[in-house]
């Protein structure tokens, strides 16, 4: 699969998000990455399906990718997807009824996902890979801000990679957590194909040319150097 | 003290953010209101603290009104002062331990204030008057969409006001919910000095013409009309 | 208006259940007593609403008057009204949104009513008494078996009476918690109107006989004896 | 060991539930499967240790197979051994102690079981096998209706039976979630033991033709059919 | 009734505490106030039931007023009345249940008491006069260090003074937080009977010295000075 | 590494904490172990950083090895570090945030580590062996009195071994429960290399002989006896 670009919109200016949204997608982003925070899952809150609507209502028409960082999972479901959600993805601990709150964000026309902080074993997986359209590992721990790439996630890519490659199904596999264009061979060498990156992108002189630099690190994994 | 009217953002373009908050300001509103939602308190989920700060890094200075809908509330009042809030109030049912939480909020350099819930008993207020700035009475019922003023409010208004006289101290009265120019003056007439208004300014043609009706209004209750 | 006996079926047969419910409604009983409990709010847990829906589907048309000792309270009130509830009550501790929890109740087209533990003030009534169709005191603790009735709950039904008469609208006194024959008639003076009674009835030889024994204990109450 | 028939009581009448209990029995039903949900782990609310004890008193004497979809579960564990359970199973997400929550129900004299949820991996057997008396897979998700069996159950069913036989132990390997006459004999082939079925019981014509025919399927399985 | 001193050992040295809780007997004090906090109704964790009876085992035959900051309270209770606790008393907003709480703790054999943080309203007394060996108000916000009386408790203390008198019962009014000897006449002659102080006698040269001062201060309230 | 013996003051006399620590640590022993329970993660409540505190003051020099029993475990780090600290251990059902909260205790100068309760599978070591200090497997319930070593914790110690063996790292495999001179032996020969022991040093007459009991016994191991 395309490798896809996600900026988090986290590090974009939220005085004028849709703008910024804007920017980014025209300078090259696939995916609009969402995050989502609710205070109780972790210690942060952040933005709502309001939010997400008006994205959507401002003329947004790429993939929003609704990362829940909230405790319970299944009240805020509909919400998101009449908010216009593409993907909708949480984390395997947040909700008692996994293979269920799958199945519900897949009955409101989503694309499913699980996401496994740093820590979270990858035993999730076992039952429900027919489910997945995405996986995503975090590389850094979601809902505290400064942190750097994880070493350790590159080992748990692979493994993931491999546990897709033998389901012989089209699951994303995608990376969140202080990815920038420095590391992000090595990331998709390790088998991500989704690439979540916020101040790596937001905080550069230019969008287009944040972008432009990190597919050009991806495309030398694809060429094999 | 002088009324203050102040639009509710939930109304406003979440994806042009600073600059609705910056019309609707430069219509004539006094305070912008801020209200976060953290889908445990109530069902719904909306903005917190990044957007906040960003609205002050916009170049915001007018005040900003926020009104917690989250439980519990401690451990985000200081996210909130650093982000540039004026005033922070939350509900007495969303903390254990009201007093404390109440100094939490002026020991970072904010006022602060009680909200009531439609159905909350004012006893809430009988050890803290000496603490308040602001009391907010809801005339709907917080985090959920589509109600219209709930009449004994004013009823409830009218014991806020005489607890406040009794007093003697300077605790402003907020209300939120279905405040619109056809009732704004009875409000005003039962103790109201600060208006909360969403849809009744933002949905308007032109916000200045509607932020003005409002305070018609309300001068003829000063004037004795 | 009239007083209502009504039977909870928590001292009924459970294995027979709809057989009992009929013969004591035959026996003279008004109204349905239904004692949901979730193990969470109070330490035990009884039926939910398929247990009511099987007495509506057995032919029983009297009044369902449903108890929730649950916290929290609003997702499962739709599945009472659809499962043939008549009467809906719940504690004002066991929901945040205590106005809207009642009007889910009458959207839902039953009569919706608070309940009050011994030990709970009575300032929850202040702002709703025009969405009031019952008021419950509890004179035991709910939750808990073999209690008899606590003698100050006459004192608060007088006071709850006076409080219902002020605001000149028709709502139901209801008590429960070791009401028999012996003491019904203190109860009745003291302003109830509406009786849940479990062994006092289940227990005895004679439904029809326990039933109008209480009410003749009522009726000298009515007569000024 | 003998397969065992199960008919889950929440597809029964509960107006009639004791005759219900004895139909199906004498029809040639081995245990009574007794559904337990609490509003909070599921959500929904059934039936609790009341209704286990109206059915022994009832004269009820088979095996009662109590599924706690409760969260905790330690403290109604007493409750529902007192009340005549055989069985006491739960999840593993609901208790913080596994070990400990399956010695109080030996304990008390009961057999005890671990279940499992669509998605939730088989590691939580990993250090109980020697404590475990059944073993429980949901083939839906629980608390939730109309669902029907989830194919992934039946390579689930095979690991465990592996994992069954490997610890030399006599251990139920139990299956509950859409299972009727057509799908039975692959779920027997695939290991289980023990098979509860609601709707394909209770609502057919006859309970004895259909618990001969769900026989029939697994006689073939066990033949080598 | 006469004027109890009743140290906290909150303030004591943990580590020689039977020494502690002894050499502050013998100078003067009348009863050992026991701190207990859960790290969840108050942010810290202090002592448990293992530490009170360890007091008993020592020697210590004076009463221990044991003060539950944890939520909830009735599972902790028998555990406290097994370790020797004479008083046991808790918040009203940590039990659903607050009569029911009190008569578990007098069918242990303890006196019972509820606790009122500074802002808690004093309505949660109506209903309960008659089971109350004890009433505490807490001065200061519980669980929380360095803070000084707040004086509007001198008014709420005349409030329970007044409920006291006028219910004719021998129930103590207990003080905690800030109480030292400058102060404690001022509290005593707003009608505060018992006394809880902790480095205002713990960190002092002398315990009889700091105690007696105490009782002098206190001693002319009684006299009329 | 040379094997450490904890003894677990749980067992210690509270009352004379200072001086029993100090005996015990005179009498051979290396680590002072400190079970801390909230009364929520498990059924008890028992000691906090306070009393830590005062184990330093006292002059208490050796390390202190804090085991978190309370849930969520992020809040209190900071205050047992302050306290005093060595290592501080939790449970991975406890934190949402495992990868974060060994960090948080690294990042206050402490050692870190996990804790598996009896039936807790070990995949939650799999990504995290590079930051852990100290592995704990609990060989009885945490929280509840009274019980005895439970067999199958020794193929759980040789698994941990291995993997610890395979990290290559330093990693303490501590256990805790049931541990006395008799099972000591196997207890080492499985992987252990730090025992915690409560009664079976605390209630013996002579402290030194029975560390020096079981220091014999665990060097029959390592000399391969």
């Amino acid at each position: 699969m395309q490798p896809l670009i996600a900026p988090s919109i986290l590090s974009a200016d939220f005085a004028r998000l849709g703008e910024e949204v804007q920017d980014v997608l025209e300078a090259g982003a696939d995916v609009v990455h969402f995050d989502v925070m609710d205070n109780h899952y972790v210690p942060n809150l952040t933005i709502g399906p309001m939010v997400c609507k008006a994205l959507r209502n401002y003329g947004i028409s790429a993939p929003i990718d609704v990362h829940l960082m909230v405790k319970p999972v299944d009240r805020i479901i509909p919400d998101f997807a009449k908010a216009g959600a593409s993907y909708i993805t949480f984390h395997p601990e947040a909700s008692e009824h996994i293979d269920r709150t799958l199945q519900t964000i897949k009955e409101h026309g989503c694309k499913a996902g699980l996401v496994f902080n740093p820590a979270t074993p990858l035993h999730y997986l076992d039952h429900v890979m027919d489910k997945l359209d995405v996986i995503l590992l975090m590389s850094v721990n979601p809902g505290f801000g400064g942190q750097s790439f994880i070493p350790s996630t590159l080992e748990k890519l692979r493994q993931v990679r491999q546990r897709i490659d033998a389901s012989g199904r089209e699951i994303r596999l995608e990376v969140d957590g202080g990815v920038n264009a420095d590391n992000i061979k090595d990331i998709a060498a390790a088998g991500a194909d989704m690439f979540v990156a916020g101040s790596a992108i937001f905080n550069q002189p230019s969008y287009a040319d944040a972008i432009s630099k990190m597919r050009q690190q991806i495309s030398q994994v694809e060429s094999g150097n």
